[in-house]
């Protein structure tokens, strides 16, 4: 018989219809018993009052897989108005009849974010786990989305370098048939290369950092929504088309998982880094904006422009990549910008050099990236771009305290299994 | 001026307009000069004629970037029957005036593989090269598009794993924190333990092979597209979905770049191994598929079936990884698949086991991939899946006779720049 999934029993009261999943609980109660069945789509109740049947599932272990045929009986009381009754269980797939390192039934997992990560094929399957990397599909399909509108184009660059340069991160190094070579911190180099190619790229995948920060922000692999566009004026341009994939992924989130997302301004409020200084109330000689500071920003949009975004502009040249293009006004300050969202920054971008011979001037090894910065050799046209860690963004739209608990198998200073 | 791409131009004609690109090409005739300017969309014939404007255009050189600002004007003789007269040119970047290795107007790239390879920012620039770059992405999307009409879940995977086992394939070692661990081979496990979570996933990313192999088929690095689902009958479920997907691919990459592609059936024909040894004229004891049998089976699709595509069924077990699930009727056999295209493998897929017990009565070491394995203790109905090597694909559908031809910055044995 064809399987249909949980969300879809309402539709069949009164048919018999057969059902699959996990045994996601038992409640043997003295007159009736109920198993709770787990599919991908949500949760199934079947009621159990023979006592073949009810011998049956006493003796199945949480997590069995189990098919289900049964009658689709309405009933107010139960999940969705609709219950499973006079069952057939059928045993697809059997799971060892020990206790599991925790429950999955409870409206939080109790065990520690240690266990679940030691257990992440067990702690994923609870829907608060689940759910945050259906926040993160979602995020990412937005983020596709709205850039293919406007003409991007997927590329696909690599992950193993050359050479151990860029934004100064530290990078983890590999031999390469017999020779060092590392993992790229960033597609940057790339993208910008691609932008040469088809004025508009983006892509999505994995980035690799060495820093051994343990911290709740931190991961040594993370995955990377990066876009980077041709013919821009200035880092403006860069933020329009970031404003319109923000509210591109978090308008996805909101139609895909019902997730209440905040509102994204059609034009979010932006402020010069001098400006953001005095804001904050730090001195005017700050060189970056510390936590409390950006905090305080996050307070200032939300009381004066009514938004959970803020973009700040202009950052020190002096503490921002070599690549970066400096304000033509005054080139102490750059042409970037962080974005940030509550508070927090949640992704930074601005506008590149573009000229070969002021990546001359200003790459601290121009020698060690001459196989890149040959490509701007060729002609380069004005140019920006910005990058989005995914696993940041789904903890900052679920507010969840530690990115670990939105990634599905961490990497970081402590862990490389499972 | 707003600026507008090559390809609408013929909606101008009449008006004023400003393009930006690359100087394509210039062709400095007696009374006439052409100024040819490529865009992401197309090329665009600028006619020069009077004296000032063609001195500024005999000073560019290849490549450099220009605004052009000029009016449309109706030619029958032109590239899409508009040219651009009375232009006014302005420099947005310029390239040095020195020749370029390689000419990018001609038809086809006159440098061989490896200057192309050594001058990537350049040479992708090429329509050939970009196209090729463009099917890829396109494919990508159709692959994501198919899968997630059918509730597929996108998911990310861990690049850097602690165990170098699985299907035998060579590893990159790389310094983790002090300790060694490897690039992963391919998202094989963390997909299948995904199934347990989403019943069906899928991923899109990098994948890393040291396979000292120095073919016009291998690369140390490619993008792999991955689909594992849950509660299949056996591999026959999976051979139906990824008919669907290769369908959504072909149909994409037409739809997007009007290259030609050819019709997916919708039963795409299957032989078992051993009627394809017969088929193939070869001795009924071969353990494998010789390149010369799978182009003697593409033959006898196209002859008998009028398909590109054939499906060659239940691969010998000993030829197959260790969590392939053998043919429930003869275990000699596997529920695995090859499905091959214009008589070569596309993909490589299968029924995978799905009982804990038996992972431990057939992996070489349980022990070193324990992390992994425990996932099956929790329960894990029958799946299976495939893997789709992107690059192959789009060098097989193009006609390529290397697989560094479509991709954009190959790693190799000897290449890890730029």
């Amino acid at each position: 018989m064809q399987r249909i999934l949980s969300t879809e029993l309402p539709a069949h009261v009164g048919t018999t219809v057969t059902i699959a999943g996990w045994v996601h609980r038992r409640r043997l109660l003295k007159s009736v018993a109920f198993l709770i069945v787990r599919d991908a789509a949500g949760l199934s109740q079947v009621v159990v009052t023979e006592p073949g049947p009810r011998a049956a599932i006493e003796a199945l272990s949480e997590e069995t897989v189990v098919e289900v045929t049964a009658e689709v009986t309405a009933n107010a009381a139960a999940p969705a108005g609709v219950e499973l009754t006079t069952p057939s269980v059928r045993v697809l797939s059997s799971a060892p009849p020990v206790p599991l390192p925790f429950e999955l039934h409870r409206p939080a997992l109790g065990a520690g974010l240690a266990t679940q990560l030691d257990h992440a094929a067990l702690a994923l399957r609870h829907p608060t786990r689940a759910t945050a990397l259906r926040v993160a599909a979602a995020a990412a399909a937005g983020f596709r989305a709205t850039l293919e509108a406007q003409r991007f184009v997927e590329i696909h660059t690599p992950k193993i370098v050359g050479t151990a340069t860029e934004s100064g991160a530290t990078v983890f190094t590999l031999d390469y048939f017999g020779r060092p070579a590392y993992l790229a911190q960033s597609p940057q180099f790339y993208k910008q290369l691609m932008v040469g190619v088809f004025e508009r790229v983006y892509e999505v995948g994995p980035v690799f950092r060495a820093e051994p920060h343990d911290t709740s922000r931190h991961l040594a692999q993370y995955t990377s929504l990066d876009a980077e566009l041709g013919f821009v004026t200035d880092h403006r341009d860069v933020m329009a088309v970031l404003t319109t994939v923000v509210a591109g992924m978090t308008a996805t989130v909101a139609e895909r998982t019902g997730i209440a997302v905040p509102p994204v301004p059609s034009e979010i409020p932006a402020v010069h880094f001098s400006e953001a200084l005095r804001i904050a109330g730090a001195p005017a000689d700050e060189p970056d904006l510390a936590p409390a500071h950006e905090r305080a920003l996050g307070e200032w949009a939300r009381r004066e422009h009514g938004s959970d975004f803020v973009f700040v502009t202009g950052y020190p040249m002096a503490k921002r990549p070599f690549y970066t293009h400096p304000q033509p006004s005054d080139p102490r300050w750059s042409n970037s910008f962080d974005l940030l969202f509550r508070g927090l920054e949640l992704t930074t971008g601005g506008q590149r050099l573009h000229r070969y011979e002021d990546y001359l001037a200003v790459a601290p090894d121009p020698g060690a990236i001459a196989g890149y910065l040959d490509g701007f050799k060729y002609g380069m046209p004005p140019h920006g771009g910005f990058a989005i860690g995914l696993e940041r963004f789904v903890a900052r739209l679920l507010e969840a305290s530690n990115v670990r608990e939105v990634t599905a198998f961490p990497r970081d200073l402590h862990r490389v299994t499972p």
